[in-house]
């Protein structure tokens, strides 16, 4: 046997916690890329520092013996063995054979005969006995520790060689031992299809590996270097006494067929005895295998040097298994894989801890905030005091990256993310743009928000801090154009070149903001403030697409029985035509009244367009109605927003392969848009439809692409323009850094660092041309931007069955972005067939967007708890610690804040709002006179004052408020909701 | 101690499952009826025959001390105990306190203390150390079974005389015992209110329970005669070794504020000892309450009469416990109460099953299958052999039961029952008549569906075998009808006198059937063939919904742009008219051309209801359209179908008190009819309305109520109409009998037997009544019976908190469907409110009931799994033993026959259908060749001769298929879905 210096057992043990190694199951799924020494499994470990152990899969293969198929189908297993008398010792016959029964490599799976299948993986439940009665076997067993077989024969051979076997006895179990498993194998669908019957001889032959064991498809889940335990229990009528062997192999073998996969073996247990009443040896072999399926045994099984070792890691165990009572909890149910295992940090020797790299894959969000959060801020928001002197830093930070910014990207996952990324970028472009021409009454376009996302998308991509923003039209953004548009007709001015002013002290405004270096301020944007940003702004979008479809029945009437709005006439020119045309006026015929004109008066019944081409001119009441509009394009409306938002739920559905339903899901929009223009073509009505320019010129008739510094305003209003540019900086400040906050959290594992002021610094300079040009304004856009981020995941792909997959990083690049704007530049020339769009459908997709934001963010949540009783409340973490009166009175004030809001905005006053918004910062601060930090904590997050005010350990309320029951890892089992608030974009 | 004899003790063992006694909670909730002798908890017990032990509360209150709560706060109360010098003996101030901390009734719920409240109930999870050192503590400790104590005093007195403990030292910890348990008040809400916190003297009158102890809401939820367990777990740094005490009190005595609910208590158990690190004796703490808590642990300890056997009811405990490895399941994750508990059956001594009772309340109609279902035919359907056998034992049985029929309606719960079942039927009664008018142009509708629902109904409640049942128009009938009478109209019938016929035929048959006992054929009619039927019955709701629907776009056709549909004139009678009118042709004022006649012809614009009004007449294409009515007519037909389903859906959302829940959703039908009709009267368009007779007549004007034999059919018409009756007996044999097994199965416990006979004779003599009357047919309706049992349901009312309340059965009575048919008989006067309702809501609520229907049976279930991929099917049990490719032939299969089934209704062969159907009992026995009886077992149920053919312990599927691995207890825990097939009513 091998000794290990206690030192370097102790840099071993850092790795020890099986979450930690299933990181390294990433492999590449990409071709051409291979394993580069820059692959994501090598920086994985870099970063931890310590090699791992390999991955072992286990599974319990149960010795059956029936001499005839019908006794063991009426008596089980246990009885038929017994017919097998003690003294007689019969020959072994066909009647014995090797089944596998369960498997485990983080969950337990049980065979499930009759239905041959693979059961859901599960938490393996065992009963207390079988351990410890596994126990006492061990301890009265054969251990070998680093036993040198190298073949399933001379182990076979090894644990045999007891005492208290006869040779003949031990001649017999060798064959039995030797015999092929019978497998169950799935690669062949139907039906369970079990390996041979036959009774195999031990030949070398026989121990290559079986064709179906290189099949089966949990081999390409399973990691290389997986290494295989085997635990065989069973019951043998021909044993005097219990026979126990636990063995470790020096060095992983291929033990022939032994396994389900083709894996090097590295354990082999064995537990075989004479039949006793209960399923007693079945139940320790599940026992033997979940011990060894556990991390912490697995690690002290490696290194266990002998006995005392090996039952030390068994008490272990023990010590920390979870007991739920026989009353309460039926043993035989199966608990499905809890979403996050438990972190095995707080079970490892402290010493071992300390030098444990930093936090695993599974670290969840909730423990990044309180390890990274609020005690550090990141220092990309540490003030520097020079002007300019964050934009220096952000420059100096991403330039070091900026080749392999474009190198990380030669991906085949940066194809899918572009393709994605390209058709929610061309939805936006197009349900804004139309929106946008709505507003403003075709000063902006579909046509301009196409070339303008494409050269700000583009431009961005470029030059940005965080290159994996999306920029796009944002809501609050198109909220200010708006109001910006009425206010300026209020004055009659002349919209474009008071725009371009205003945009040129925006951009100066946001300069400054740059060389202050006032992006350290967003730190006081708490949860509070981006829930009351995105509450807002999503109320406003649900208001409109309500209201613009509303405004739909006044254009397009519904006929009421009694309205007066009936009947039209096709009146010709005037009464000097053509005489004889009036003369053929008494009917002959009565049923051609409706098709021929009509007597003294030169008119005719022909429907309106019919009319018009004839030279006529519709007259009448009923000559504007058209009817049927106004509730077919309700029901586009409705259509539209009820299938995106089923698609989006379609997600978290059974049904469908995942790779089908996160299509349906991820492209909910477009479809629904597509649905939409569906209905419409196939019902053919006048629908309103979207306006498109017929060639590449600007939407407004006869103006050119540069917008002219001063049209008809007088010279005065490019100063007083000033004044909305400091709301519109305000806004623009607010939605940019909210995103870049929300892009560059700790949990997204950026390596290249964020660059806030730079990112700023772009769209000051965006702003600039976008104006000048007359093409939207453009900020970072959060729901388009964390899709491109997690489109761009890396995950680890090979995984464990019941486990989730690994998140591993963020592929880091610029390159899909500036695709995806070139893309959306070139797509200008698909203007043409926008047309068929109807006006109804966007305002669904409007309205799903606004519902979207809404129900992502924790503030709805709490405005559902006021509907719900106490008891059917969900069992949250911030309902645990905070009175429920309290949340309900945050809530509240939440609420009442919204409402003021919503008032502010009614008024004349509307366009002041962005300065509101910016006073739920000083809410927030007032806050703290009525809540206390801890409250504060779990309701929202601290402002930096309130970081310092408490002492470090208050910080964790776990620790403040329970004096002896800490529950710290509820954290970890019952994260708080991912802390991804969601403006509208 | 008191010794008790085995006898005895074996004979109380019967009732020790908790899942007994929690069925002895009901308590009357209505006034008036008082604990009568017939009352269900006495039936209950009679049923068990045995006494049963109290329910057992139990609470954990923990010892906190913390010289300065600052201190506390950062440290915790271990190390502040710390502080308190061994050989110091500081005086007991302020610095000490007891916590209450945990409770268990039947599941663990923990005091949030930050947060103030309850968490929800969950299964307590244990570490395995803490039950280890609280089996040493308790073994070396003080054990007092049968305590004479009688207050808290003496307790304490007693429990604290122990050696190791000096005479000062017991001074101290006497008076720290005695201090008033600091109890959350929760009566008081908003914040955590703590009791006084000033040190008690142990005196008689503190012993008295406080006030809060009485307004506690636990309280009233828990039956009389619960006795408490109290835990006392605690650090105390004056203590030199640990201090373990259990009392058993002899007789139970309430102990001052000692518990939080102010009951006698029977256990007590205090858990002391030196600080120790980790959360030692808090933990051990739990461990003894869980233990307290665990039915058969309570059991043995109460019958305990030594320290041995208190051992070895804790060995037995741990023997039986569930074990979740470490490094799999993190202890601290909260797990929900299961929805069944498991069953005790099994853990207890097996003399003790044998007599155990008959099954207790927490059966699941999986259990009541094996039992009972295809073991046993329930006597009602045991062939007698003779004429009318089965009739007069149907009246034999019922006859006794007749008088208790009325005398156990006498209850509050009844009055609810019929306001629900009342507005159900008026629904079913408006929509089913509403469809029937306008399949049959007439000949039925409103007026005659609500004489006969009230007729039929009523009569049916006092004659039948199964007075439960609730008598409606259903769905195969209302087909049926339909295809008669285009039969009819097809061979230019006088529909109702053949119709009559019909009646009478059909009559004749089934009396037919009653002779021959053919009812018990019932036993032929598997899941197979109830679910085809459903099936085939809710699509052709489904079809003829949307078929109505879109037939609606035909009567008001949609304008498209195109359409020559345009224009509508309004003529005056002829040429002849007043001159005079027609010189003013010429417009002066060329607005005023639309609201004046017209020149030459006598004709003007006006809309056609005006036009008509003033004499004239529209002429035109464009004068039927009605303008927006198709679009209006399918918004109100979704509206209502989806706004009945989601009010369904309410019931299982967490929003709302559980009695605004079931009531929207128990009315959806209702609230959506109105919802529809509220909008349609909003809008006054002129939607297609229900017609309504305006007096009291039939619907089809000339006939009066009574049907003459023959009108103008020939004579042997009547004859004919034997064919199609034979195929009606058929239908409405299967329609009536499988509803009427569905309510008498084994699960709803009905005591007074059911009557398949009765029932079917009923039927056939109302059959003939409402043919001469020319009224609806009736049959059972399984969703409204199914809702009357529901609503009648007796139930344990107070329940621990985490358990579900105990189904105890039904009040099975006469009275309650009389009321509702005689409420309903009364509403005919109603009727002219009814012409309010647009034809489109009904066609909305139509589609609802058979998307509701189909979506209820496992066939659906099975058709979905076709669509989800193997890994993220739900865990049934049916997909653990039957091969996936096996289960989807047997769907597969079931489609292909619905598939020919509605082939042949496309066919001029439709009213054949009924035979078809119960061709589907012919290839269900053809699928024996197909499929093994264990798989049909899973798949379907047996029939009676499939039932023979197995032995015995085959009809068990875990016996026959796993040899070493029992999964029997499984079924309890995840039952086969519960087997209610509803069939549309």
């Amino acid at each position: 046997m091998e000794m290990k210096l206690p030192g370097q057992e102790g840099f071993e043990a850092s790795s020890a916690p099986r979450n930690i190694p299933s990181g390294e199951l990433d492999s590449n799924p990409g071709p051409g890329t291979g394993p580069s020494p820059d692959g994501p499994s090598d920086t994985e470990s870099k970063e931890l520092g310590v090699p791992k152990d390999p991955l072992l899969f286990i599974q319990l293969n149960e010795l059956l013996g029936w001499p005839q198929a019908l006794e063991w189908r009426e008596t089980g297993s246990s009885s038929a063995s017994l017919l097998l008398d003690m003294g007689e010792m019969p020959p072994i016959t066909l009647s014995t054979s090797i089944h596998l029964h369960h498997r485990w490599v983080l969950f337990e799976e049980k065979l499930e005969v009759a239905a041959g299948r693979w059961s859901a993986p599960h938490v393996p439940t065992l009963v207390l006995p079988s351990l410890q009665k596994l126990r006492s076997l061990l301890a009265e067993g054969l251990v070998l520790l680093d036993c040198p077989a190298q073949s399933l024969l001379e182990l076979v051979e090894q644990v045999t060689r007891v005492e208290s076997l006869s040779p003949e006895l031990r001649g017999q179990l060798q064959a039995l031992l030797l015999q092929r498993p019978q497998h169950y194998n799935q690669t062949t669908g139907t039906r369970p299809c079990w390996g041979s019957t036959l009774p195999r001889k031990a030949s070398d032959n026989e121990e290559a590996p079986l064709r179906e064991q290189y099949q089966n498809p949990l081999r390409q889940k399973l990691p290389p270097g997986a290494e295989a335990g085997t635990v065989l229990a069973g019951e043998l009528g021909f044993l005097a006494q219990p026979l126990g062997a636990f063995v470790r192999l020096r060095d992983p073998v291929v033990l022939g067929s032994l396994t389900e996969v083709s894996l090097p073996s590295r354990f082999f247990c064995l537990l075989l005895g004479p039949p006793m009443l209960g399923k007693g040896y079945h139940e320790m072999g599940r026992a033997a295998a979940v011990l060894l399926s556990d991390p912490q045994f697995q690690w002290s099984v490696r290194r266990a040097s002998n006995l005392h070792d090996l039952l030390a890691a068994l008490d272990a165990f023990l010590e920390e298994v979870t007991v739920l009572p026989p009353g309460r909890w039926d043993p035989t149910a199966r608990i499905p894989p809890p979403k996050c295992l438990p972190s095995q940090h707080k079970r490892l020797p402290l010493q071992q801890r300390e030098i444990r790299g930093p936090s695993g894959p599974r670290l969840t969000s909730a423990e990044d905030r309180h390890h990274h959060g609020p005690h550090a801020p990141s220092p990309e928001l540490q003030r520097t005091g020079r002007l300019f002197g964050g934009l220096i830093q952000d420059v100096r930070r991403k330039a070091p990256w900026y080749l392999s910014d474009f190198l990380d990207a030669l991906h085949l996952q940066c194809f899918s993310a572009v393709l994605y990324i390209y058709l929610a970028t061309v939805t936006n472009a197009i349900t804004f743009g139309g929106l946008l021409g709505d507003a403003t009454d075709g000063a902006q376009g579909v046509l301009e928000s196409f070339l303008g996302t494409a050269v700000a998308g583009a431009a961005f991509c470029l030059m940005a801090g965080q290159p994996l923003t999306i920029l796009s039209s944002t809501g609050p953004v198109l909220v200010f154009e708006r109001l910006l548009f009425s206010f300026s007709r209020d004055y009659s001015l002349d919209y474009l070149p008071f725009r371009l002013w205003v945009g040129i002290w925006v951009a100066t405004f946001c300069l400054v903001l740059v060389a202050t270096e006032a992006s350290v301020l967003v730190r006081y944007f708490t949860r509070f403030t981006e829930e009351g940003f995105c509450a807002l702004i999503s109320l406003i979008f649900i208001y409109d697409a309500v209201g613009k479809m509303l405004n739909l029945t006044h254009t397009y009437p519904i006929q009421k029985p009694g309205s007066s709005a009936y009947g039209c006439l096709c009146q010709y020119p005037g009464p000097g035509g053509n005489d004889s045309q009036w003369i053929r006026t008494r009917p002959k015929d009565r049923d051609d009244i409706v098709s021929m004109d009509l007597g003294l008066i030169n008119a005719s019944l022909l429907p309106p367009p019919e009319c018009t081409r004839q030279g006529g001119q519709p007259r009448g009441p009923g000559c504007h109605t058209v009817p049927d509009i106004a509730f077919f394009s309700l029901l586009l409306f409705l259509t539209s927003f009820f299938f995106a938002m089923a698609l989006k739920c379609i997600k978290t559905s059974r049904f469908f392969p995942s790779v089908v339903r996160k299509g349906l899901s991820d492209f909910s929009s477009v479809l629904a848009i597509l649905l939409g223009c569906g209905l419409d073509a196939f019902l053919g009505l006048a629908t309103p439809k979207l306006m498109v320019p017929r060639e590449f010129k600007p939407t407004l008739p006869g103006r050119g692409w540069l917008v002219s510094p001063f049209g008809t305003n007088p010279w005065w209003w490019s100063v007083a323009a000033a004044l909305p540019a400091l709301l519109l900086s305000i806004l623009i400040f607010m939605d940019q850094q909210i995103t870049a906050v929300i892009l560059n959290r700790v949990e997204y594992r950026l390596q290249k660092g964020a660059g806030f002021h730079l990112d700023l610094f772009c769209v000051a300079v965006l702003m600039l041309l976008t104006s000048v040009l007359g093409l939207p304004w453009y900020v970072s856009a959060t729901v388009i931007s964390l899709a491109h981020m997690d489109s761009l995941r890396r995950e680890s792909r090979a995984c464990a069955p019941g486990e989730l997959p690994n998140f591993l990083g963020i592929r880091e690049q610029r390159l899909t972005g500036l695709v995806v704007f070139i893309l959306t530049g070139a797509s200008i020339f698909l203007a043409p067939v926008l047309k068929f769009i109807p006006m109804p459908v966007l305002y669904g997709i409007f309205l799903y967007m606004g519902v979207a934001a809404l129900s992502s963010i924790q503030f709805t949540k709490r405005v559902k708890l006021l509907l719900m009783p106490a008891k059917h409340q969900p069992d949250l973490l911030l309902l645990r610690h905070v009175p429920l009166t309290r949340v309900h009175l945050f809530t509240a004030i939440q609420l009442v804040c919204l409402g003021l809001l919503w008032i502010i905005k009614s008024t004349p006053a509307a366009i002041i709002f962005p300065l509101m918004l910016l006073g739920l910062v000083g809410v927030r601060k007032a806050l703290e006179r009525v809540f206390s930090p801890q409250e504060l904590l779990w309701l929202d997050e601290l402002m930096p004052e309130e970081e310092r005010s408490i002492p470090e350990k208050g910080l964790e309320p776990e620790h403040s408020f329970s004096g002896s029951d800490s529950d710290d890892s509820e954290l970890m089992y019952q994260p708080k909701a991912p802390e991804i608030n969601i403006s509208v974009n």
